[in-house]
Order: C-alpha cells, then structure tokens, then sequence
C-alpha cells in the first residue's frame, strides 16, 4: 500500500515508522516542514493507494474544497464538524474515513459500554479516566465521548465532578467523573457498573501515541476496498 | 409474589431474606431440614406464583418426573445435563427457567466477552479469576464457561495453564488461565485483551453470595409473565 | 478470653459471631436494648478478661470517669479528642486500645503509604476511594486519614478535588482525590504513585464489616497481655 | 555530569538520549558497533565523571580484570555472581553500583513487599505478572526476585505455578505464582494480600523500558559523590 502522509508532525512520523514495520511504503508528503519524501500540493498528486491526515484544520480544510479520487483517513482534531461537512460532500468521489479517536481500542470499549448500558439499566455508572501530568483538559475528550455514550441511554442522567462539597446520598441519575493525573501515563478510561454485591468493569490503557497511527493504518487498509462513500469506526470493518 | 423454595440451604435462606426485602412472601418450603415456613411435597401444592430452586439434583429430579403448572427457576449445580433435559420435557406445561451460574452480571460478562471477541480478533486474550482459600477447584466453573465461549470463537485457540516450565514466546492460540487463590475473596473473573499498545480488561467482581439468589428471584420476576417454554438468561429479559 | 461488649448494635454483634467463631466467650454486654447476654452497668462488673467498645460517646464517656482494671479498647467514632483525653487518664490502672479505625489493613495500608512516601518524593501522588451509594460523606474518613499521613510529609501539597473546571496542567504540590459511588461497595481506598514511565500503586479492598470487628478482636487478644498504658495500632503488635 | 557508556544496544542509546534530555554529557562509549561517540576502550580513558554498562557479561567481565578510578553502574543481567565478584574486587579504587534490576520503582516495590510481609503474616499472599508475547521466561526475573523476598519472610513458604490439576484448598504455605502475556504489555508485578473479609495490593506498572535507563542516570548521579566502594539500591541513595 502506497501511503500519501497529509502533515508530518508526531503522528504521521509515527504512522511511517509502523507503516513501513508493516510493508507499506510513503510515496510522499503534503506538508511545509523538513522531510526526507517528496513533497506534494494536492492529494491526487502522489498516486497514492490512500492519503492518511494527522494535520490541522487549516491544512486539511483546503484541500476538501475539491473532489479527489485517493482514499482519504482524516484524523484531525478540531473544527470537526466542518471536515464531517466537506468529507461528505467528497464522499462521493472518493471512499473517506474520519474519527476524533483513532484508537481502534477506545472504539471497542465505546462498542461494548453501549452493550453493558443496555444489559445492566440498574447499575450505577462511574467513570474515571487517568493521564500524564501535562494534560490540560479534564476529563478527556475520549471520556467526555464515553460520557455522551452514557447520557443519551440514560434518561435523567447527569454528570457529578465533585463529590467533596455535597453531603448526601448519590442520586440515581448521577454518572461520577473522576480525573487523575500524574507522571507520564499515557492514558486510561474505566467505567464501573456498580450494582448490588456485585462490579462490572470495562477498561482500556494506551501504552503509546502508536495506537492511534495503529488505527489509521488500520482504517486506511480496509478503506481501499471500499465503494465511494462516508465511513467511520461504525461502518469501516 | 409467593415464592415457593425447593431445598432451604445456604442459598434458598438468601433468597428468603432477599425476597422479603424486596416485598415478596414465601409461600412455603420443598425441604426435609428445619424451617419455620409450611412444608410441601410437591410443586403445585403451595399455590405460588413461582418455585425457586437451590437444591440438588436428588431433591429437584424427582419433582420433574411429572408436569406442574408453576412457574420454576432452578439453580442447582451438578447433572446439568439430566435436568435440562427434565426441565425441557416440562416446559410445554409450564415456563422453566434454567442456569449453571444464576449471577445476572457474570452473564453480562459473558455477553460483553462474545462482542469483544468479536471486535478483537487479533489481541491476545488472557483469563484471570480469585477466589477464597477454601476453593477446591480450579480454574472456576465460571471461568471455565467464560474460557468456553472463547475457545468457541478462536479457532485453534487453548487453554495455557502454567508457563513456568516453558521457555518460548507465546502461541498465537494461546489463552492463558490463572486462578489466585487467597483469604476469602468471593470471586473475581477477568478478561484481559492484549493488543499492539492496548489492553482492554472485562470484569467482573461478586462481593457475596447474594447475587445468585437475587439473580434467582430477577429471573422469577421476569418468568412468571412468561408463556410456558424453556428459559435461560438468553431469552428471559 | 471473656468479652464484655460495650454497646450491642450491628459491629458489636458482628463481635460476638467472629469471637465465638474464634473460640473466645462473651461474658456480657452494657446496653440498654435487647440482648440475650447477661447486662452489666460498669466495665469490671463482669469480671471480663477485655472489653470490646463500639458504642458511641454517649454511653463510652461516662464510663471512662473512673478507673478500671478491664483492658478496653474502643472503636467508637465522634468526640476523638475527649476518648482519648479520658483513655489516657484511665490508662494508669489497665491497658487501653484506641483506633478511630478498627480495620488492621487499613492501619497496614497506611504504615506503607508513609514508607513509599519516603522513598516517591519525586512521584505524583494521588487517592481514590469507592464506596456505595448510600454514603453520605465524601472523601471517607479513612482517605482524608491517608490524605494527612502525605499532606504532613509533602511540604506545600494541598488536595485536589475536581479538575474539570480547571484548564491547566497539574501542579507540583496536587494531591488528586477523587470518590467513586455506586452500589454496594463496602469500601476500597487507593494511593498512586505516578513517576517517569512507571506507577506503584496500594490499595486496600474491604469486603465487609467484619474487618472492623476482626481488628478489635485482634487489638483485644494483644492487649491482655499487655502492661498498663495506652495503646494504638503503633504500639500494640 | 560527562557519562561513558559501556556498550551502545537499545538500553544505552535510550539512556544516551534520557542523558541529554536531564543536561548531562556523553563522553564516549565502549562498543564495537557504529556510533557517532567517541570510542575508548578502557573505562578511564574517557575522562569520564561516570561509566554506565548495559552490555554482556563477555564484554564487561575483561573491563573489571584491572582497578580504574571511574565511578562505574553496572546494569548488564546474566552472570551476576561473577560480576559482583569482580566488582567488590574493584570496589578499592573506585565507587562500583549494581542491580540486576535497574528500575528504581520495584526496588521500591520490593521494599514495600518486605514492609508488608512483616506486618501481614497471617495474609495468603499472591504474585502475578504481566508482559508481552515476545518474552520467553516465566515467570519474569523481577518476580523471582520478589517471589524470594517472600520465601525467606515466610518459614516453609513454596511457590506454586499451576493449580489446574490440582483438587484440594489452598496450602497455608502456598504463594501462587501466574504470569499474563499478551500485547505488548511492558511489564507488571502484583503482590495481593488476601485475609479475613480484606485484600491488600502492591503493584509495580512499566510503561517504557526508559525507566531502567532512567534508573541507571539516577545511581550515577548518587554514585559520583560517594566514597570508594561497592553500592546498590540498599546504600545508594
């Protein structure tokens, strides 16, 4: 599989050391920074079999205004609903996948949360989430997805961050968040079912930022065999 | 809803307490030991809603010879195989309820195991269970349903039960099995799925032996607005 | 050994189950509700060898006006400072056990947290805790213990109770502590040590009351055989 | 700090790059394979403030036939009697480090374990492992080295790997031993303490094996203000 790279940042370096681990090849980059591959304007350009994006919007963005041929992974975070917007109007000319987590894992545990949501309505829900001591946001916004997961299938639910001021019993609705931050932890999401004298667990940990290039390889391998169209982790395997 | 208890062990007093709380009466006991509650001979006989079984195969076999028209949730352990079959020449006179494990969340955890089975073909899978000092068996007979709904979708796939000896990397079949045993740690079932940078864990933890009667009287409350046929936690909810 | 129980609600009956079980003898109880032991009015009127006190400074207070020869211990919570004020009068005449936390793990987790305390100076430090939903109060008593024993050997540490309204990275001194609620967890406290690309975690997991209890008991069959004094779980082993 | 490297593998190209990152200086290496440092080929010549060896047994043992004045840390694993022999030889003329395992955290792990196996005696104790399905030996060395740390704390203690074929409770002088492997998990160690109705945990988690360079940087910059003489993680520090 030939791998055109769209921006060559940490992630895409990443995504062309396990590209070549795998047997694929870089046949160039789009990007204004130094590099080793040949360097291109447009996605079609490269005659690539798949273009896989760790850019920005103001990279990405641009180059959506026109329809192009090559299979396209975007995994740009940020302004996502215009990249959802302009891959779909490409959709047609072209297979494209997007995720805002290109963790395959964090799409399981997102897969078997909505499973345990149905089976187990009467047990409490907690989550709790851990990273590395430079994380900025709290909680992540991988947990705030798991979060999402777990409001829409409850009715009433709500969010509790903060359970030192109150003085009370925990209400039904609530879904405690709990943030932990420290050293280099790359990243952990747990969510506890909690129900009478017994304790169901589901819980993913990232080792490394290579699960998410992982993902897109992923993605983009399969994407290649697909007809024009939208995809995401929902429909892609 | 009155309850019929057919044996009055350990777990049939659970029940007993259990359902109480929950505004249930019992009508009575199917039981040669001593009890404060009317004693019966056969199912019918105490005009209740539902039967819950905890007792053995000695005791529940014989009340299957013939047909009865209440409805019956039996969670004896041992002749499995007997009394599915008793249970199932029964079921065209009356709803039957049957299961080896009667914890709901055990079963989750069965269920959430065959989707992530599904979604993680290529992670490595590990089980790990605890029980208390007193345990005699081991892996668990849970773990071994668990390990069975693995083996079933892995093809190829065994159970690995000491690595002590050995000096090779790991199998690709290979689904290893410890069980810990230490002080009285009711029981704990762990799926760990091993991945290139992620692990995904499953678990389930008991607290204590109230889950399977509470599982009992859950299945009850569910069967007696059953039709009558055979039930197990595939089909009860 | 003979034990006098002081007070009769749910820890000193659970008392009574795990002494007997224990091969020891209950030689009565000073309470004023119903019981079918024989009831004393003062600690040495019932010629115990030691006196179990899970009451509440209602009825303990009064009791420590005079002196008595009985080793006590006493797990009753509230008015910390005026128990241990009179315990410490009394402790002339008899051997005398204080703890505001009977379970002797907890006392271990703690004693483990200071030494890893000493040796993680550079490591971030942060507590969780679960408990079930009828909990009122958050953190628990026992986390906001194990928050002094770091708070006291960190210099400039503060505790941290929400993050997800702050939008910085962690400071230095942050102690993170978060409570988990759901269900019927009986209690679990966790310390984590998060440094460069390793973690040391220590947890402590609860099953139910009777550690409690057992902890008394323990304190109890150690106490006899000491010197008249005051004793806490630092000096009683 | 100007450091020598004795060998230039994977584990001493991680530490020449944690070196730089912490402002410290490579003076060269002792190595035949291709670098861009400076090659010596005794441990003094480099004028170094410290030498670092992660190499092999054949290449250090030779270093060690004659006295140098360099503050050495050795890291290389495999004939360890031989290596300590040769290095309390040394240990006259020069400061000398060891440690079969060079992370800082299960040393700390393992004095915690010890701290525990003192004040948890009447706990069934547990051990289990962790790592990923490249690593041909279980149970791990590190697990070994705690196993024996319980061995010697517990009079008539015995390790046991495999519990399946087995058919009666749990010895009292049992330690059970598993070891996981799956993924790419670094490695993890678990001692569980498991008494009456409570469960106490210790766990060392990897995330990288930076933190056995990351540790060997640490002893450096202890070792080089220190007398003459033979060190390891017990005086180092």
């Amino acid at each position: 599989m030939r791998i055109l790279l769209i921006g060559y940042g940490t992630m895409n370096q990443i995504v062309a050391r396990l590209a070549a681990q795998a047997g694929h090849e870089i046949a160039g980059v789009i990007s204004s920074g130094e590099t080793d591959y040949p360097v291109f304007q447009n996605i079609d350009d490269a005659d690539a079999d798949v273009a896989i994006d760790f850019s920005n919007p103001e990279r990405i963005l641009p180059l959506l205004e026109q329809d192009f041929k090559t299979p396209l992974v975007v995994a740009t975070t940020g302004q996502k609903e215009d990249i959802v917007a302009a891959l779909k109007e490409r959709s047609g000319s072209a297979p494209v996948f997007f995720s805002a987590n290109m963790s395959y894992g964090v799409h399981v545990l997102n897969n078997l949360l909505k499973e345990a949501l149905n089976q187990l309505a009467d047990f409490d829900l907690e989550f709790v989430e851990r990273h590395h001591n430079k994380k900025v946001d709290a909680p992540s916004g991988t947990l705030v997805k798991l979060l999402d997961t777990a409001l829409e299938s409850r009715d009433g639910s709500y969010p509790v961050y903060d359970r030192s001021q109150a003085n009370h019993q925990r209400g039904t609705g609530e879904i405690g968040v709990s943030a932990i931050r420290g050293g280099t932890i790359v990243g952990e999401h747990e969510a506890i079912f909690a129900g009478l004298d017994e304790v169901i667990e589901l819980k993913h940990i990232a080792q490394s930022k290579d699960i998410f290039a992982n993902g897109a390889i992923k993605a983009a391998e399969s994407l290649i065999n697909k007809e024009n169209g939208f995809y995401d982790y929902n429909n892609i395997f």
